[in-house]
């Protein structure tokens, strides 16, 4: 079954859409969407502490390690995968990549994009990563750029994942999507990540307290949730 | 045409929910949903400059012209108004509203909550009814208050109306209501207000500038909308 | 010389309209202005620690004291003051108040009000006062209130002055008045204030600093500055 | 063991001081200090709601079954507890209510008062009870306030414990307590609250993640947090 | 007529100072201001949509195309106009586009500035050219950039100009500039930009709803009105 | 005496970390903590007026003379210092300074980071420094970067100490340091910085201030303070 559809995540590791928005993609493939994550690097200086702590290992094989991990990830979730190597710790995006992500837009015309907060303290990569995904979204609406009469393109809705600590984020989430249909299949993207077992159940325990809430917001019985912070109003033809 | 749905507007004032709420109510009439307004008082002293600029009127005068036109403009809209009369300029509200909103609730078990936004500097009434609009709802949660085992209600969704000058009640819209299908409409409720007749032209303006916006942020055509916030997070099954 | 001009002070205490307050209301007393202070209390309970520190002393003669002292300190500084006797810690008002003070917005007709800043989380009545003055000034334009189809009446701006610890009350100046000229009278104010010598040089100290934001942000020489927040905005036929 | 020292926890109803603060009052007890709890009401109306539905009971029977529970929960978290029956959904506190907090601060010179967010939008007691905590707080500092020459009085820091829905509430904390010293304990008192059984494994998530955040912060090892957001600035001698 | 005062306009796109500015420039010629525009780019690959539309044309003719529009709306509003060619969607600033803007602050010693909004999270250009402009501002105080002991140079207030829309963008005017008198000149500006059509209408209602405001917030009668949002302290000798 | 502990300083300029910090470096250098400051730039653009003023000078003398002045500071104030010559006006850091300030980090291992606030209206290298640091500080923590699995490290607290206009940068304190056992040294500090003399008075006046509003928040007596605004969770074993 597929809709036609697509929606697109961007992301400065792995680890970030398994935790953070691996509910959404499986639960998107599920309804037929073509889901395509961008991930702009490996995570391989600063989300690989387990392989450096190792010793005697060379960046490009922890690059590979952890290619591989994501790559089982997304697949799992229903994903396509593509990677930028944009670098971690810092993060550092180029002309080229910019280009890159703009014709992604214009070729997958996505229904919604994800991506990280707008700031967050903790980590230089994660709102560099929201930069990145809101500049590509807005050049590829302008009609100059590599110019065709044939392209139609609207900028997509903007959907923010939920960072580890949200409210030292400013992070105020004001939806929250019921993942209970692709728990199980989010729960095993966990588990691919073998090296951050602590994390499993952090996020795991972040999902059951965000389906409580969805629980309470809407009067309908949830049990896992995922949290995004909408940055773009909703038109909409009825309220409710 | 019905469909068991309902919607609950609460207004300080009779121009309240027609220059912001007109579009809603009269959609969601025309959808089949039951809309039900709580118009707080008759705007008698604060917005009845007309009527006292004549003089030699009664504060009861007053009211009954405004009555007339707030019933003549909820019909025109489609919907049932009930008037609680607390005054204005100051409104004051008492227990007795208080119980008799929170049995609204729970008999209308609303699909959504319309009312005014949190701040405005420049109106004391408004946000009086919205923290009122509130109080009931939460309220009438509680199964200690007039107990009744088979009860069944949960909290509607709140949507604050666009507030006459938004950036100064710190307003932001994250929800544009399409409401080209009952232009005409809001528009003929507009003209029951004779004594107002500027506003017919600044509320025109507004709807046709939150159309526009609405269109570019949503890529499908629209000409009037209604600009809304949305103040609990949305609870949903897809996104976009 | 007179300028047929007024401006309006609400305080809760005493010490409030002298500390904060004392350039603005000297100045334009001094520019002709007809200025007058509406003080709430007498700050009896709340800001008079050095008289019940003694012990043996009654309600009424603290505030017999206190009024004295805040008399002769309006005096100094050119106003005319009006006590509400609304009580401190907490300050109650009444309805009976409220109307008092929209009489008085509606016979000063103000080019402007002084009050507290909106929030302060060391005091309750500060804000309360606010509060009332802004309800004041709002039905002060109600047509219906005590009707009279010869009045004209444009509610003023708004001028909140600095509390004591302006950022724990999210206050933001976004105006400096250069007090200069009257500087002298603003200190033998604060003299009046016997009891609160620490204060003096605290006020002094703050009065220097705006003075030196002040030249920094003009480049134009100045002294001793009054910082104010504007809470409307400004209408102008030029900028700058 | 005892220190001198005591701890105050102003709250709307009995479920917030175990679920939100069984922590911090366990842990200070067991250091030593005085612990007392001032529950505004029993929580009978709107959080008994298994009490209601089973039907044909009154409220002061939910009303003696809350209390019962209750001083079960304080006594087991070694704290003293005392209700000022001020009702609930809503919550209306009196000038005796009011007069009789101060004299408990007085009483007590608190370390430290926990109490509520400052916002909550799903529930009007609590910043009821926030506000009602800090009025208190600053009129007994009030040398007029029952005057008494001997009185010494400082207000305490105030810490703002974990709403249901920290973002929603625009609750931030800046503080994580540690209490894995006193987790049996805290664990032990939800087990009190036995019909609110979901709560029991939400709030030790909550108590995990925050335990988790916490190891991140400070790079210290610890597994249970309480997060609290101080709101007045924090007087040191040494950073870090 | 001049008055030896100059003002200075910096924006991202040529259409940016007609409506967001153009009452301003217009105002403030016709009372005898030098006005300079810094237009950084030509708006040429993002917002010269019909163009692009028409299809076989180069970049180099759309730019001749909109920079010969830009000159003749500068023109028709009084002002001079240089361009910085920047490029757009993306627009990039180099250190000589900074060192020439520096120059122009520190030549024209402008009374006031006039940029874009502090965030849009609609335009990336916008927010850069805010950006660009106020570093520019603040170096051309620096008296080791390219010292000259006779130089003197007060760094202008700024003055941000409405985005297409407001709430979005976290901006909140606290100045409405009555631009009546030049009402017809801006029009008549608008009127140049002839593929904008659209926006001819949505900007005349935008000016007459600020118009609105500006007549209830000042009780002067006003037509037109065109928002700003001053970002320092104002300096002033009178309040009111 | 020497604690093993450290402290770092990142400023962008001289006159920052004597006016803002003084009171932290001097009060922990004296508690045996090592100090370091790494001072970004000299200052020598934009904080040396005098020095340009007298005109005939060049950059590189400016730099020497400013650069002899803060040593001299540093070491008054008990500290270290190391220059990154980035620049002023603008402040340019290179990806060799940020490896530099991250084996810092790693060597130092400090117990507290000091540096500007977030934003800053008057002055682009303040926030600048600001991120900086932030990246340093985030960057340190990844395994991958210079790996060495013997490395601790924790990222340490982070302590934004008062720009010129605190309420202009949005900066709120939540943090008063007791500077009165080292107020001598730090006015000492200030006296070297001979050419800036207004600033001695202004930063005297500033620590006062401070002290007082110190001595009301904690109850305790304080002449003499430096405010801070902590931006992660502290993390602790008691409240109070």
């Amino acid at each position: 079954m597929t809709t036609g559809k697509t929606g697109l995540v961007v992301t400065a590791h792995p680890g970030d859409f398994v935790w953070r928005a691996g509910g959404a993609i499986a639960l998107h493939a599920k309804k037929g969407y073509r889901m395509k994550i961008v991930c702009l690097s490996f995570g391989e200086r600063g989300e690989s502490q387990w392989a450096w702590k190792k010793g005697d290992v060379s960046l490009s094989e922890v690059k590979a390690q952890r290619r591989e991990e994501a790559e089982r990830a997304a697949e799992t979730l229903g994903a396509e995968i593509e990677f930028f190597d944009a670098g971690d710790y810092p993060l550092y995006t180029t002309p080229e990549m910019l280009d890159r992500l703009i014709d992604i837009y214009r070729e997958l015309k996505p229904s919604f994009v994800l991506t990280h907060s707008l700031e967050d303290p903790y980590n230089v990569d994660h709102p560099e990563a929201t930069r990145f995904a809101q500049e590509a979204r807005i050049i590829a609406q302008a009609a100059g750029h590599k110019p065709n009469p044939d392209l139609t393109y609207n900028a997509p809705p903007v959907f923010l994942f939920e960072p580890h600590q949200p409210e030292q984020c400013n992070y105020k989430p004001n939806l929250i999507l019921n993942i209970d249909d692709v728990w199980e299949t989010k729960r095993k993207a966990f588990e691919i990540l073998a090296a951050q077992k602590h994390l499993w159940e952090y996020y795991t325990r972040v999902a059951l307290n965000r389906g409580m809430q969805g629980g309470r917001n809407s009067g309908r019985a949830m049990t896992y949730g995922e949290a995004y912070q909408r940055i773009f109003p909703q038109i909409v033809e009825e309220l409710a």
